[in-house]
């Protein structure tokens, strides 16, 4: 006789029977023709972007599929889309095919969407052959995203076990947005545990892996999209960023991204861990591109933009795109910040500030460019970050993770600890302070603020600014698993809230690590793990690796962003295209 | 034998001393031949706006200073000092005279500025002779200031006797922006103690008077500015708004102003009587114009905007004005909104509305009105903001005014009482309600919201939204001193952060009251003492008042309230000019 339904659902899952029907879930929404065998699978692991990796050659996508998939980024995709040149089917079939591969050889998907993806994308051929028009300017494109955007009919588990089995019922803010014009989600992404470990993973999910080479991290928290959009089971994705979880993914699977100023992207309808309302109190996530091209985070913004997506969110305050100011003079000011102040660069990002310095000064493109000091006002911006990330002592994590007793992730282990919850008056005043450090950063722009290291001694009368800054992504190369500690050097930006960009210069090379003496007295704790990444690791793990930079602007000024990254982005691409360590 | 000085300092002084010192220092700095007679005060005071009014003819102002305060804005003004054809000196002088007389007759200064203003407007005048050009959009216009705002070398006591005596070190963002487009800064004006009180007085300075109207309150916290520009002791003024403290004394003053979305202007560098800091756990008051013309208000958006405000304070985040978005389309879709379900409005009030919609509805511009039921909304908003307004449960002010053991005002006697303060849990609560109001807020804009009332069956496919809509300023006319209770139609709109203007439509009549049945129950306590403001005050004390209406579109679209600001105002002021019931 079969147990009475009722009595089985009243009966507690552990953490470890959830994980398992979720994971079963998951890979049932694969289909069987989409599968890889065991030997192509080991075969492929290991570097599953070389162009001759074993999966390729797998016959699930055809070799149209496969060209479809390597060669466009959105745009050109949309070009094709919303003038009826590809069926959405096709694209999104071929899509779906290839995260499925992405899925099976990082663990990079959350929520499988390949069946309704595809019954849109029949919808909109239809539309487009009813009317001879596109729905909007995203028509038919698939787009994936991470984890914690509710989608009506899906979970937002963000990977802890207590949330699964709890479909949404409502669509998050962005997802309504992103339809709206057209757009078809095929997958969610997987975060870390909390989302705030830098590595990927949780007890529901398991880990995801870069693909690239499985030895390294993928980055946290948008390391799912990450991996995905590396492995081109996507091309536009989006991820979320509270101290560089849009941004150290993008790094670590050679992205472009754009983490946006609060107020730009739509937020609201996500499952971000803490309670209702605490974000208003602390720091806020901000949503945001990661993709393959640098035009294709600038068609997000604009298309987000455009959207009028204070419709959808009463957060989101932008103009449309058209109206924002972009970048108008001919020639550019931009900063090089090669030190947070806290944690020294290692030999390879030295270089690589070094270069990039250099490439850009000597573009040709009227670029002047400006050594910049922060390192007086960094770390006191890393402490005020720190203190606002932790309001609640981690005490609401920690209850999502005792709803079945779930244990801490690797990273988390030793690093995460209930604290005691911050007093009103503590968050008041680390909410004073973050106007102090916001109000000192101003002067940074400014010629004058004190901040500029320069021979120049011509000093206009009005007085010169700074149109961008660069600094690196981190202080290190991409590091192995579970061993990235740092986020000073993106954490900053959000506390300042600063328009930000990653751009991925080059690969480490071998020459990166010959030669080079690291003998520099550590300044802390920090700095000497930093050191230890370097004198401690077999220096042969960063070759081929991705080096990033980001590009920063002031608060809301996206469009410049987009205008500085695109003239940095070609004086770079110029330099590196034919360079053996093009990525 | 002298008392040793240091001695004399260390006594503690009583908030008497102090007041008495500081109401004479303010004094000294009206030129004694700037001084008006007793007899010719007395004469003025009952209303000092009357053309009649005896100082008109006491020979402080010249008839060309009279002329000239009489009959321009600032725009005018800035058409004649940015081409040279009036000097700055000439008209400082004629606005500092003009302000002397204001402060003799409404009371409605703090700091005095005079000296110095006149003294930056020769510098400025100098730079024109020099170079032949102004040195910015404001240069040589008198301004005024709510005392809330940093000026180096004053005092920013806000009338609590504990802050005199403390010179500024330092000016406020927007003090730094308007100085640098060239503004001339001649006075600061009035509050009411805590700045929660709707009528401008306090214990150092006193209580301004409406110049109107000496029965009727000048409203508050912008008190001083509604009572100086209404004098014309300046034409543009700058207030601040956390529930209405720009809008109330505007109305209160038949004014013109704009309560912006927070972002716009700078706010940075305010004595707000609240701890650093708390702002952001709360609401944030927001800085914006009264004017005596409705382009003044969109004169000093634009040049704030498009002086890069977020040069000057972090948080001011808005495009150049040109880059922001307008009205573009021909036909205008305009809400009218009668009540805030939990006050109804008074006859006048009532009337008002109706005529407002008449009028734009058969204003031959193409406006289509509709009407727009909020009262199942706004009793909430108003609950949700009574909560944030109390985060301390009034500490802060309790303390201050502990400093030298000052009595509460008359205004808050009996409203102001201390409570505990809010945990961060009830804060973090609060702020969630406040989203989800904002997110429900989103529907009202759009037909198929749910909250338009209209015969119109017809409905477009895509269906039409609101460009704005219209709601009084408050549920009764201008009320005696003391008397101002409601801010419930002035404060939802701060919670929900949305663009808001005031526009003074036409003055209280004979005919408002007569005739006029008020007999509906009262809803609530609230509505009850609304009531009373009709059944139980002699009619004839509103006659002669201003009636004032709202226009409000959505958060951070300031332009485009502007651009409907114009459309509304010119379509009132066609109908309303030559009617007996002119302003």
């Amino acid at each position: 006789m079969p147990e009475n339904p009722s009595s089985l659902s009243a009966k507690p899952s552990t953490w470890q029977d959830i994980a398992a029907r979720k994971q079963a879930q998951r890979a049932s929404l694969i289909p069987p023709e989409w599968t890889l065998s065991t030997s192509v699978l080991n075969a492929s692991q290991k570097n599953a972007l070389s162009p001759k990796s074993a999966w390729r050659t797998a016959n699930i996508l055809t070799p149209w599929e496969l060209d479809l998939t390597d060669s466009h980024d959105a745009t050109s995709l949309l070009g094709l889309l919303t003038t009826g040149a590809l069926k959405s089917e096709d694209v999104v079939r071929a899509f779906c095919k290839r995260a499925a591969i992405a899925q099976q050889l990082t663990n990079c998907l959350t929520e499988i969407m390949f069946d309704s993806a595809i019954e849109r994308a029949k919808e909109l051929d239809t539309h487009f052959a009813r009317t001879g028009r596109p729905l909007g300017p995203l028509h038919g494109l698939p787009i994936s995203m991470k984890d914690t955007f509710w989608i009506t009919g899906f979970d937002t588990s963000v990977g802890i076990a207590g949330f699964c089995f709890k479909p949404a019922t409502e669509n998050a803010a962005l997802v309504e947005l992103l339809l709206s014009l057209g757009a078809v989600i095929h997958a969610k992404t997987n975060v870390p545990q909390t989302m705030m470990a830098l590595d990927s993973h949780n007890n529901v999910f398991g880990r995801t892996l870069n693909p690239q080479n499985n030895a390294l991290t993928a980055g946290g928290s948008s390391g799912g999209e990450g991996a995905l959009i590396a492995m081109r089971g996507s091309v536009l994705g989006v991820g979320t960023d509270v101290g560089g979880s849009i941004r150290i993914p993008a790094g670590c699977n050679g992205l472009f991204a754009i983490k946006p100023s609060v107020g730009f992207v739509p937020s609201a309808g996500q499952q971000g861990g803490s309670k209702p309302g605490a974000s208003k109190l602390a720091l806020e996530a901000v949503a945001g591109p990661l993709a393959t091209s640098r035009r294709d985070c600038e068609l997000f913004m604009r298309v987000v933009a455009d959207a009028r997506p204070g419709r959808f969110d009463a957060d989101a305050i932008v103009p449309s795109w058209k109206n924002m100011d972009g970048v108008t003079q001919r020639n550019l000011t931009i900063g090089i910040v090669r030190t947070d102040g806290h944690v020294k660069p290692l030999p390879p990002v030295r270089k690589l500030m070094d270069e990039v310095a250099n490439i850009l000064g000597r573009s040709g493109e009227g670029i002047e460019v400006i050594e910049v000091d922060l390192s007086h006002i960094l770390p006191k911006v890393l402490k005020v970050f720190n203190g606002l990330m932790s309001i609640d002592g981690s005490k609401t994590w920690f209850d999502h993770l005792a709803i079945t007793g779930e244990p801490l992730s690797p990273w988390l282990q030793g690093r995460l600890v209930q604290r005691p919850q911050k007093t009103v008056d503590q968050i008041r005043e680390l909410q004073a302070q973050r106007m102090e450090l916001q109000k000192e950063f101003l002067r940074i722009w400014e010629e004058s603020g004190g901040c500029w290291l320069t021979n120049n001694s011509i000093k206009t009368q009005a007085g010169r600014t700074l149109d961008a800054f660069i600094m690196p992504l981190a202080p290190h190369p991409i590091l192995p698993i579970d061993r990235w500690n740092t986020v000073n050097y993106t954490a900053s930006l959000n506390l300042l809230d600063l328009s930000t960009g990653v751009i991925p210069v080059r690969a480490c090379t071998e020459e990166d690590s010959q030669g080079s003496v690291f003998n520099i007295k550590a300044a802390n704790g920090w700095d000497q793990i930093n050191q230890e990444h370097w004198t401690k690791v077999d220096l042969k793990t960063y070759v081929g690796s991705p080096l990033s930079v980001q590009v920063v602007t002031p608060r809301l000024t996206e469009k410049r962003l987009a205008d500085i990254m695109s003239v940095v982005d070609v004086a770079l691409r110029t330099k590196y295209n034919s360079a053996s360590s093009k990525l």
